[in-house]
């Protein structure tokens, strides 16, 4: 190690922190965030396929010239099947104009109840069809069933067999699917040869997710669940319009598109709680630029055809709390750290991010009061400057603290601004480095300028916030994380450079 | 006007737009801004005075070096004061965390109740004197005192001669007030020749609102009541942590620096109601980045002193809705507009903005919905980058008034999406331009992208959103008007670039 360091020059040692930042920065994301899949670790029973099909050349056609194009198409269209009905769980955003697909989904999970079943999930990216009328549910529907004339014959156990097809879309708003590209897709998505099941193909299902994105967001991961050894993969997409709040078809809020599929076997109605628990806790605590989708989607199927091992006790059919309490337990934990793994990947790549930001906020009177002081901190456009500035700039973290809409139906506010800590810890992936007390019971400390700059220099960011239980004493331990990332101008050119 | 045009070539004409962009965003805002002020039309019997007391300085010392410094020393301290005790109304901010000065004149008008009276006012900048505990409350309480000291006894009709001062301060957060040097300020703005009235003194107090404000806000206007004219000055500043909701003393809430001060004579529960109900429909209508500050604060002073000129009923003593209720709403009217002019100037002048954007929301169930969903466009960081691209990007729009947090006071929410219309209008300024209709009955419109650049490549853009009454068809005409800029890599340097 000190070897190593001799390398460096005295001069060149002081800018560590800023060179440090400048490799991260410059370094392509893909290659810091994509991770090789062992082929052991996909889940079983299902197969995927993706395609170009011109979706996006559809919406915005290319300039006529002869030139020839820059880069190679963008897969644009996904399909996921599952070779056996799979319990299927949803939730889906609370923004008011809902895109077709998530009225189409919510739908077809309601139609069918706690039985609700799915054998595939079609997915396309280009074009939202989010605000395209009765037609645009009509595409939507059309999608649907010529999958499910190509699908084979499937055993159902649900009661509506015509909604065990679910699509999910991403891409500009107020402009319709271009059917005739996305009928022609299906058709060759649908061909035996092209469904298989192996890490290039989950890999390139995740690349026709993105839109924004600038990596394929796929993790796998795997458990047991009594004598039965469970596979998880997961894919996700952001990279702006991301501040979901998701609720369940009937209730829930979201606004990105995530897919869990596993071979876990889990009842329907077990799937859907661990669900709704899980992206309360991950995708309903991130923010890039504090927009909610119209389309914010995350969907999860368990199809149950995990291998028996040997060992462990035996599990028959679909477990839930009443069969098996305890695996249900380990199940939720499961999905729940995986929701977070894939949330944080949504954060890291958030359009223009330099910075991985989290803020947590401890010892309020309800979850609800917590959530809703490290929201309105995450979506600061001040807190989030500074933390692109590298500034220890609590005034800010206080200022949108303290103008957070904590739920009327939440016990009488009454934060109490003496007893409010406010801290930068060092990330866990950085060692030697210590926390910086900014604010203690209220009162501004000094803060040691070359160790904050230290601090503010990696690319993880950790603030802690500890309100030490306002008024309520008694049994106030309630807290919320929320991870956000800094405000650059990379972000205004993504969003806002003149159109030329 | 033709000879005019003639001396531009056609393809300089086909640049107009962006060439008038362009000379937009390089003139100095101060040389289009601030507008002379007629000594006539200052109100009677204030005198203000304003120093350069060192408050900035002393709060962020210039590196020592021999240099000469490259600006001359900006005001940072200055005074208003009445010659006889005026009547006085506040709003003030209702973030958590409001800083001394908001709370010690909260309590001041709140010991002198209906009958509160101001004798003066003392202002700050450099140092926002918020998170500095019981020391900084101390701070402004002893200035209040050395200024009462100083001041002429005066005849009081309120109870509290110990509150008739008040005191507002804008700048950094957490610091302590530098009080030694402000003690000298204030004995040095006490000397008799120092006080004045005039339109330079007037500007000179606009200027030392200032903090990163890029002109002084400073505006009069003239109006009869009875048989009285009336005067009436304000001043006001921005320029960032501006997304106000200002309240009463003890209910209302702001986020800026704002004074309105006249000589005509109203009742101190009056002025209060007429300062709220203005401050609603003004600067609790406006953002620039969504940060609600733990400053903001509106004064209003009345002083009764207005001349009686020839003609007109007779007006003796102070009118109130009871005696004098026409009188009043002529006066109401009068704030409110002024309100409204003071309020786009902070909106003009918001850190980084090359755009003025006006959010018109109509037929909304309640003016609650309809401010909801105004206050969500004007805030969405997507729809102030679209701004900033000149980009018509209604998908943006409806999408952030899909997620507004509407109160859950109102009536339950029914927001119908197949009856909501988005047009971009020409700004009254804009002769020639037609309006651009994106979005009718929920559907989207052909859009001529050429007249939409030329509409767009104005500095002030117009949104309307008609919500066609959702599903309160009954007496649905509620509506709101917000206000906000647009969001650049200026903003993003001017509070977050790397520190060096």
């Amino acid at each position: 190690m000190c070897a190593r360091l001799a390398r460096w020059s005295a001069a060149e040692l002081a800018l560590m922190p800023s060179l440090q930042k400048r490799m991260h920065s410059t370094m392509n994301k893909a290659d810091r965030f994509v991770v090789p899949v062992d082929r052991s670790t996909l889940p079983r029973g299902y197969l995927v396929a993706t395609t170009y099909a011109g979706i996006k050349k559809a919406i915005s056609p290319a300039p006529a010239t002869d030139a020839a194009p820059q880069h190679a198409p963008k897969p644009d269209l996904t399909l996921l099947v599952s070779s056996t009905p799979a319990s299927v769980a949803g939730t889906f955003t609370s923004n008011k104009f809902q895109a077709a697909p998530v009225v189409h989904a919510t739908r077809a999970l309601q139609a069918q109840g706690p039985h609700a079943r799915a054998r595939a999930v079609l997915v396309n990216s280009g074009c939202a069809n989010a605000v395209t009328g009765q037609g645009g549910y009509e595409d939507t529907e059309t999608l649907v069933k010529e999958l499910q004339k190509l699908l084979p014959a499937g055993k159902h156990n649900g009661p509506d067999t015509a909604s065990d097809v679910l699509m999910m879309s991403t891409g500009v708003i107020g402009v319709r699917l271009p059917l005739p590209q996305m009928l022609r897709g299906i058709q060759h998505l649908m061909r035996g040869h092209v469904l298989q099941s192996n890490p290039e193909a989950w890999l390139e299902m995740a690349r026709a997710f993105m839109t924004t994105d600038t990596f394929p967001k796929l993790r796998t991961r795997q458990f047991k669940l009594g004598n039965r050894l469970c596979s998880m993969a997961a894919i996700d997409k952001g990279a702006g319009m991301i501040h979901p709040y998701m609720t369940s078809p009937g209730g829930l809020h979201a606004t990105l598109l995530g897919m869990f599929v596993t071979d876990a076997p889990v009842a329907t109605p077990t799937l859907q709680r661990c669900l709704e628990e899980a992206v309360r806790e991950s995708f309903n605590c991130i923010s890039v630029d504090g927009d909610m989708s119209t389309n914010d989607t995350i969907l999860a199927l368990a199809n149950g055809q995990a291998p028996v091992i040997g060992t462990g006790s035996p599990v028959e059919g679909e477990i839930s709390e009443r069969t098996h309490p305890e695996l249900v337990n380990i199940f939720a934990e499961e999905l729940k750290a995986m929701s977070i793994e894939m949330a944080h990947l949504i954060v890291r790549d958030g359009e223009g991010a330099e910075k991985f930001v989290q803020v947590h906020v401890k010892n309020a009177g309800t979850y609800e009061q917590a959530h809703a002081i490290a929201s309105s901190i995450s979506t600061s456009a001040l807190v989030k400057c500074a933390m692109h500035g590298e500034d220890a700039n609590w005034g800010r973290i206080l200022c949108a603290a303290g103008y957070a809409a904590v739920p009327s139906s939440s016990p009488a506010w009454s934060l109490d601004p003496t007893k409010v800590n406010v801290s930068f810890v060092p990330p866990p992936n950085a060692s030697g480095l210590s926390p910086i007390h900014t604010l203690k019971n209220g009162v501004p400390q000094h803060v040691d300028e070359v160790k904050a700059a230290e601090l503010l220099a990696q690319e993880d960011i950790y603030i802690d916030m500890d309100l030490q239980g306002g008024s309520w004493k008694e049994g106030a331990c309630a807290e919320a994380v929320f991870w956000t990332c800094d405000f650059s101008k990379e972000y205004i050119a993504i969003n806002g450079d003149y159109r030329t």
